[in-house]
């Protein structure tokens, strides 16, 4: 023990503990959950200003240590356990830049695109109202352009930034996931290659097991 | 020679050659920078989509590894002369999550503010139009939040990462410039340790070097 975790079932949580699991550490041993309700603006209180000023989650709590934004925590614990499991961050100098290169386009290209269909399916489930589906039609259409491109480099390379599974993968795991259970055709319908990958990535227990945690997260939600 | 970079004067071209400035190397050694054209909209032609299939810039090409988004080039380049000039990546795995906390919030929070009034300037100033000052008052407004995070941060440590410049200070640079030459009082004028920050990190020699950079893709652009 001595790791907490400030979070809730969303992707952006989901991401930054999926390095603890492909490292095949059991996560009960090293980290400790805290679940903070969105509904309620808990994220908004003093005391999680205090730790994560922005008011947004995740955020890290490791002994005097604390630490937020979802891709630093997840490239914290892939350094931290990067001997274990799966290596995520690349062995040469170019591997590591195309590894990042791909983690980048996640962040400023797919992430824009997918996190407000994510936050609109998250919203409309968790306060029981139907779903904004101009929300989702417009993030499907801007997705076009991103899965175009996606689809020539999965057509020549098993995983996204080349031939072994990186941080690049993981870090679109959970809202490539979201697309997978919510909107598989519309999303995945024209891009064989991207639909392989998703399958493949999203198959992997790391994955699996990260979605076990948010069912768990989902019911503290629910009194 | 050898490393060829597909560019033009903005803040993310930039950026993206920052950490090659700092390790004190004479760029025309090492850097040949080809201009793109964004009026003419080269960044769109086939032979640049084979390169940079986005379409954006910069785009690195160092012998046959093609590289793209700023700031994983920047990473490259930093992680390339880590011996040489200042240290900018961290020492211990605290130190470099610190950083790496510090450069997503620059990327996902800061520039998505600030890029909006930085392209908005870019447009307006090539294209000889006034310019639309509802998206600078917008931008100001969005900032306000942003800084006061970072008044907190900057009253307790000299640089945004801690006590030594790092890459997190390094990727804001060049938009912090451009407020500092556009919007001193505008975007500065509550924020006295954001100021200060801001007047130590653009006065660094590399800095300084990447505005006379900047200077030279202007005169390559105008006829």
């Amino acid at each position: 023990m001595g790791m907490k975790l400030y979070g809730t079932n969303t992707t952006n949580v989901q991401r930054s503990i999926l390095p603890i699991l492909e490292a095949e550490v059991d996560i009960d041993d090293v980290l400790e959950l805290e679940f903070v309700d969105l509904l309620k603006e808990e994220q908004k209180s003093p005391a999680y200003l205090a730790k994560q000023p922005f008011g947004l989650l995740p955020c890290l709590e490791d002994g005097d240590f604390i630490l937020y934004e979802s891709r630093a925590i997840a490239r914290y614990f892939a350094e931290m356990y990067q001997d274990q499991g799966v290596p995520l961050l690349g062995k040469s100098l170019k591997e590591r830049a195309t590894i990042n290169q791909w983690t980048e386009v996640e962040s400023q290209t797919f992430n824009p695109v997918v996190a407000g269909m994510a936050v609109e399916s998250y919203i409309s489930g968790a306060s029981k109202r139907p779903l904004n589906e101009a929300i989702i039609n417009m993030g499907l259409a801007k997705l076009k352009p991103v899965f175009d491109v996606y689809e020539t480099q999965l057509s020549k390379h098993k995983y996204i930034a080349g031939d072994e599974y990186s941080l690049a993968d993981l870090l679109h795991a959970p809202n490539i996931n979201y697309l997978m259970t919510t909107l598989k055709t519309e999303a995945y319908g024209n891009y064989p290659c991207v639909l392989a990958w998703a399958q493949n990535i999203t198959s992997r227990p790391a994955v699996q097991k990260v979605v076990e945690l948010n069912a768990k997260w989902l019911k503290q939600q629910t009194p």
